[in-house]
């Protein structure tokens, strides 16, 4: 298959990002790293997930911030949500489109969502058939698509399976998600494999977390499937407090200058980005680990943006 | 081109991660690295550099270090030298092989080296002969040959010119180094397409910088074209002075993890250079880019070691 012309990034940042951080940003904050990364070419972007606000206190202002979103032709903007009453809040706040995520590994699904794998999936279809009905745009992903701490590499008939349920409802978007970051490039293909066929013309994002320093390696393992959505964070944010030495999403700013290197349209201008990346080390007072934003610190006609 | 089946790694990190921070390393300290580095299956060590000791004070001890290294069946040990005293010193310290090393851009030789490309050249032709009459292995080694930072990207034509002229005088390896991490997929693939066919038999290395995170996409890259000898730094350790937000090396454990992934042999253990590499994280106080060495620390066999 030959690579795409163009690739989507869609920005998750300001929700895996923020979220694993223990400073909560204040939504004022929030709204104008957003309004700049709409600005530096990104079209979508997860702002939220709705989750229990004492639990995960970074995203308790998620109905708030959706409702002052800046609006603007061609952007989604998109919330996570993991069970019934986050499907609720992200119904009430007016958002048009979600993720509904669960977990291939039976472990990872039970610490992260606290419930078995099986039950999760029957209960994230049932919130895939009502979030359809109300109208919403659905993207329904995997967690642990390539791999898990406990159970090591998930089946990628299993995955399959899942998968094959998402189509069967109706979802407009499949993602699979390496939370762990134990994909590789053989990992990726074996479960590109298996899942592509049965996406048929369904578009298929991933969601790949650099904790094995191979984020990059993997989307060009994808990319030659042909595979045309990636979800990446700025300055390299995010991770996952389940798993241990969790690094962060592919970042952001690097998959942009790594496309852009290849010829491949995605539109976002790195520059722009590397420097809401330095911001928000500034803010969070700590590294992150892109590069592209340190790069970029010594490229002036950006530098104040 | 088929992938190779088996990759050397050259453990750089004692020369270009050490020189890299400010902390000057022990001999004791070093040589305790070194050993654990062997341990772990490193066959290829660079230990020094043969530099001006009031200029980097942290490799003043390359001679005497020498003389203590642990001989062992297999293992060879190489040094950097840059300059004619270099070559000097190298050859009383009893080193078997040395890497002469010179800048494929004008501005950054001026800076690095104190002087001219042309005049670099000329003078490490005559170093590479007077190693050659003395009986030593000698790799012999482009700097920016995939992008300068003041110049851009670097001619493949002019690459290959000195390539064609490092092998006209007998060297035993080539190296194309990426010391500014500005190579990408295709100014690796158009270096390597011109350099390639003057190498002939001889083997060729490759020294990548993970700069703009695209240090394991250019092996990758590399790999295809058949390339099997890559330098690498325990923990991502390293940079350039010259070059401005420089990052390390590609990370020996990351690397190892990522050969190891794809079924292609480097008989290098990861988890116990990942040992090593926390270790050097608590000498410096700081933590360095690679990744491996925080997850294996939650494996425990090798832990202690």
């Amino acid at each position: 298959m030959a690579m795409p012309d163009a690739v989507t990034l869609v920005e998750v940042g300001p929700r895996d990002g923020f979220q694993f951080e223990q400073a909560v940003v204040p939504t004022h904050r929030k709204l104008s790293v957003i309004a700049r990364l709409v600005a530096a070419g990104l079209k979508q972007i997860q702002v939220a997930s709705f989750v229990h606000p004492e639990k995960v206190p970074q995203m308790a202002d998620a109905g708030s911030l959706i409702r002052q979103l800046p609006r603007q032709d061609g952007v989604v903007y998109t919330a996570l949500v993991l069970n019934r009453q986050g499907l609720d809040r992200a119904m009430a706040s007016g958002i048009a489109a979600v993720e509904i995520s669960l977990s291939a590994s039976d472990s990872h699904s039970r610490k992260n969502a606290g419930m078995a794998h099986d039950d999760a999936l029957e209960k994230g279809l049932r919130m895939i058939d009502q979030a359809l009905s109300a109208g919403l745009h659905v993207r329904a992903s995997v967690q642990c698509a390539f791999g898990c701490v406990d159970e090591g590499q998930i089946p990628a008939t299993r995955i399959a399976g899942i998968v094959r349920r998402f189509v069967e409802h109706g979802v407009h978007v499949l993602a699979l998600a390496d939370t762990t970051g134990m994909g590789s490039p053989p990992r990726i293909e074996g479960v590109l494999d298996a899942v592509l066929p049965l996406a048929g013309r369904l578009p298929l994002a991933l969601h790949l977390h650099d904790t094995r320093g191979l984020g990059l390696v993997n989307l060009m393992a994808a990319l030659k499937y042909g595979v045309s959505i990636f979800d990446t964070a700025l300055a390299g944010m995010g991770g996952c407090p389940f798993v241990p030495g969790a690094a962060g999403n592919i970042c952001t700013e690097d998959t942009a200058h790594l496309l852009e290197s290849l010829g491949i349209h995605t539109g976002v201008d790195y520059r722009r980005v590397g420097a809401v990346s330095r911001d928000m080390e500034a803010f969070f007072l700590k590294s992150f680990p892109g590069r592209m934003h340190r790069v970029t610190a010594f490229q002036p006609p950006y530098e104040s943006r």
